[in-house]
């Protein structure tokens, strides 16, 4: 089976050398967040990745979740595993102090969930789905029910799960049907089947917390008529102790394609008890706040996924002895030369590495947003980082899962046929982090996020937090002419007139016809994505090419440059192809008559 | 589960209307093969595969194949489906009427073939496999190896299986070795073990011919000392019928991502008996004649899937209702419109569509040029036809496998959540179409095959079988100035001359350094086969151009012509992409460091 090692030194390199994660401790509450504190977190989080989760990556896709008279069982191991991810703090990491919690930067959290992620994907469903439900109660749960339930939640002794998708509804959530009716109690009654829920059901915690959209008798139609409840598998009694079962059952796991150890349930509340979360009709706003939250997690699957089969390709490609390089053997003394030798093998690393280390780069973008948002005393700050961080969410949850998808499928084809078996666990990865450019809202979802409702906002203000700096970059960099560094600034400047470009098309004729915008956005989303990655490589190549041999004795930085070199010459060329996809405009599309297809 | 209608209507038109189809029955041995009789085996074939075939397709991969005490079980219905396949001729269509073949020609073979991979695509390929011995065989087999086992192959009642790959030696086959004793009887004895054996074992047919490569005791080291050897399952008596059991037996089956119900097998072989296949050390070539036969054929499973998951996509489309169009509701009376009206799910279902019709198309013209080169009385014709298919196999091979792996994906995607539950079947078509970007040479090596031998070959003379058409093509329909052919001989135009201008490159570049032509070739071969199906869509467009409203009672040239255009204005555009990456060289991947992957 292929192993994984946490790619520590490029996670430092783009916290402390690119996001200059040093600052992180300079922000209000971050002052312990040191160097000196973080890497040891790292480290730690590494071992328990590779030593504890990953062996359970492939033995978990054998054996699957069962389900047996409404209990779920997780593969063997998976209890274990999770109380030692437990024991060791891993679920309160990202959580508020007041709560139980670590209080630590997503800066840094980040990094972790993505060795999570590379590790088991499966596995890391079930503490993200705490960490989807601790966001939303955290922002709009009642004081009561904050401290009734978070403490718990965060030492990981219940979890979490997110109860939106019904049989006649996923995106379209305005269709949703569960009923909530209220009780004298000041509680309500749930009644209503979700289907797709994600650690719905299963053998790791005491007791799951599940929200759950609903409607109120007097809910309104469509989405502004939904609420979001509160519905704990077992109730709470005062003194926090497990009460009786609540009226909630899981009434099936689903088959899947990938992620079977992560259980996939139809979850069937009758009268269960619940609680109100937020305001009523509201459900909406409480349930984006978790889903932002999951979106950048979502990304960071594609991501985790990406560097896990990178590192598998790698493995094999530098082992498996097949042929000769086309310049001559490389190794006469052997009885064919590995298949690293070979372009085309070389062309597949290279695309999955610029892919993982360029994503790696744009996320950690965010997640220093992020904190910034959180923390930063200044307001307008915050409120820049808040913008920039809604305008990149959509883009992360699609780019960075079609690019691990693109970079599992390559990691496989590295392996040839015995990529296609199971036994090197490479087409598990292909399955499992398909999935990715599905859930939390469709990658084509999160296209027309971006271009119908990020790109429009207030006149494009959130835009222009991405744009500005992109644009003073380009310009600086071009005035210093900075001979070493022109090779990515040119490339990276023709990329960015093309995203200016089709942004100023999408907009123009996204106003007069919103289905312009529609058919444009996949192509936009990614076309920004490239662009974005095509900043942080320049950025990333600077940044290393500062540095003299004796800074570089294991030649960290001298691959970075030629990564960033490949990144440039080889993939962002495809910038062109979307720039003039998106120019043709949407009318091929729209006209085709619907009876013909 | 997503249900399949063989693309009858579109068949007839490649057939018939783009590569002249009447023309077959001009060709001598292929008289009898009229409209009229080419029709209804079309139709019977659709019906074998929508009735039979397809209904078996989620339950075979739900159930797999089992290995016993060295017996290989196929899912339930299988040995059932065979035998009516058998039954009906189907194994024997594309055989010489000398060992009781019907002698089809290879223009209608393909298109059956391209119905039996969308409807089950694990089962198409215990056929398959025979279909690919039968060609080796009848080419390079002795008459007395030729009358013992081709009847029975031909009528099915015997299967083959290609023994290759050791575990030790995929691509490169130099390494293998397996060995081959000559005895006194003028047979041999074969020992080795063969991995990745397709319909290695099964329980369809009474008796399995393997042909096996082995080494020779005084064989040359490496590629030259190959030679190839027939080994039936169990030695064949005088009379024809079977006698004792021979050396070899299954070992184990592999756990695949995908195709379940096909047994891929371990075969050993431990002093079987066998007969020598051509001459001594030349078994490549033999085994070529079979490989470029199964790519072509593979290259049918690529698009076989593109057309099964189109149809899944299509039908989802129509009925789930979801959302509102973006221009108003299409639906008020329903609760949300159906899916269809999205433009991003329309780029998805025209991308697989443009795909899956462009890609029959071409290969309609590569299987024409089979038939020419078989039958075509003037010597010339046939070598320029033996060229042309020389040259698009490797094209036929990969472009059509990764744009079917691209657009079952696509399909996938467009259930989104019920697209990776297996209950649909979307995701078994990403899954079973996987492989075929891999097996028979993986697409990396088909791209090394185009530039590394059929672009030298003999000074270009293979190339301009596509390139003088193509380029005359354009050149006329220019001067014509055809104002509604325009806006398709235009950007057919465009990539002509990028296919041009990279091709120079390849072959400048590649003579220097033959690093450059491996560096280039995936994409070039992408460039080569989206610029092919640019050439064969305008075509379409323009068939489809000249037909009055009262020609096209049901749409079909208008929707031609429609989806001509996306791919014009939406897919064709990757070639700018593609000819800027392959410009840049391939110093980017070489230069990198082997120990810093």
């Amino acid at each position: 089976m292929a192993s994984y090692k946490a790619p520590l030194r490029d996670m430092r390199f783009v916290l402390f050398e690119l996001m200059d994660g040093d600052e992180l401790a300079s922000l209000p509450g971050y002052e312990e967040f040191t160097r000196d504190l973080i890497d040891p977190i790292l480290e730690e989080a590494a071992k328990l990745c590779e030593e504890v989760l990953h062996p359970l990556n492939r033995t978990g896709d054998e054996e699957g979740c069962t389900l047996e008279n409404g209990v779920v069982r997780t593969p063997k191991g998976f209890p274990e595993a999770y109380r030692l991810f437990r024991e060791g703090g891993w679920t309160s990491i990202a959580c508020d102090p007041a709560y139980g919690g670590q209080g630590l930067p997503k800066a840094v959290d980040t990094l972790i969930v993505e060795m999570i992620c590379s590790a088991n994907l499966s596995f890391s469903l079930y503490p993200g789905l705490t960490a989807g439900a601790y966001v939303s109660l955290s922002n709009y749960g009642s004081d009561e029910l904050k401290q009734t339930y978070l403490p718990k939640m965060v030492e990981g002794v219940w979890s979490g799960a997110m109860c939106l998708t019904e049989p006649q509804c996923g995106t379209d959530l305005g269709l949703l049907r569960t009923r909530a009716i209220p009780e004298a109690d000041g509680s309500y009654k749930i009644t209503g089947a979700k289907i797709f829920i994600s650690a719905g059901e299963h053998d790791l915690t005491e007791n799951i917390i599940y929200l759950v959209l609903a409607r109120l008798p007097d809910a309104p139609k469509g989405i502004k008529g939904i609420s979001l409840f509160l519905v704990p598998k077992y109730l709470v009694k005062d003194d926090s102790s497990l009460g009786p079962r609540n009226g909630v059952a899981c009434g099936a796991i689903e088959h899947k394609m990938g992620i079977k150890a992560s259980a996939t349930c139809v979850m069937n509340f009758d009268e269960a008890k619940g609680w109100l979360v937020g305001e009523p009709h509201k459900g909406m706003r409480a349930m984006f706040a978790m889903m932002n939250a999951e979106r950048l997690a979502v990304g960071m699957q594609g991501l985790g996924v990406a560097e896990a089969s990178y590192q598998g390709a790698v493995a094999y490609a530098r082992e498996r002895l097949q042929g000769r390089s086309l310049s001559g053997a490389k190794h006469p003394d052997k009885p064919a030369d590995p298949i690293i030798v070979h372009p085309d093998v070389r062309r597949m690393l290279l695309t999955q590495r610029a892919y993982a280390e360029g994503c790696r780069a744009l996320a950690a973008w965010a997640a220093k947003n992020l904190d910034l948002q959180q923390r930063h005393p200044d307001p307008e700050a915050r409120k820049e980082a808040e913008d920039f961080v809604a305008l990149v969410t959509p883009v992360i949850k699609a780019l960075l899962t079609d690019l691990g998808s693109e970079a599992a499928n390559l990691g496989m084809q590295v392996l040839g046929g015995h990529g296609y078996i199971r036994e090197h666990g490479m087409e598990q990865y292909v399955r499992d982090c398909r999935i990715a450019q599905i859930y939390e809202g469709t990658n084509g979802v999160q296209a027309l996020d971006l271009v119908g409702r990020k790109l429009p906002a207030d006149a494009g203000r959130l835009l222009r937090r991405f744009f500005h700096p992109v644009s003073a970059y380009i310009e600086a960099k071009t005035q210093q002419n900075d001979k070493a560094l022109a090779e990515f600034v040119q490339p990276l400047g023709k990329a960015f007139v093309r995203l200016q470009q089709a942004t100023a098309q999408v907009a123009r004729a996204g106003l007069r016809n919103p289905e312009e915008a529609g058919a444009a956005a996949t192509d936009y989303l990614r076309l920004f994505g490239l662009t974005a990655l095509a900043y942080l490589w320049t950025r990333m190549a600077e940044i290393s090419l500062a540095k003299t041999e004796a800074d570089d004795p294991d030649g960290f930085y001298a691959a970075k440059v030629a990564t960033a070199r490949f990144y440039m010459q080889r993939l962002l060329p495809q910038t062109s192809a979307l720039f003039s996809a998106i120019m043709a405009g949407g009318a091929s599309m729209m006209a085709f008559e619907e009876a013909a297809f």
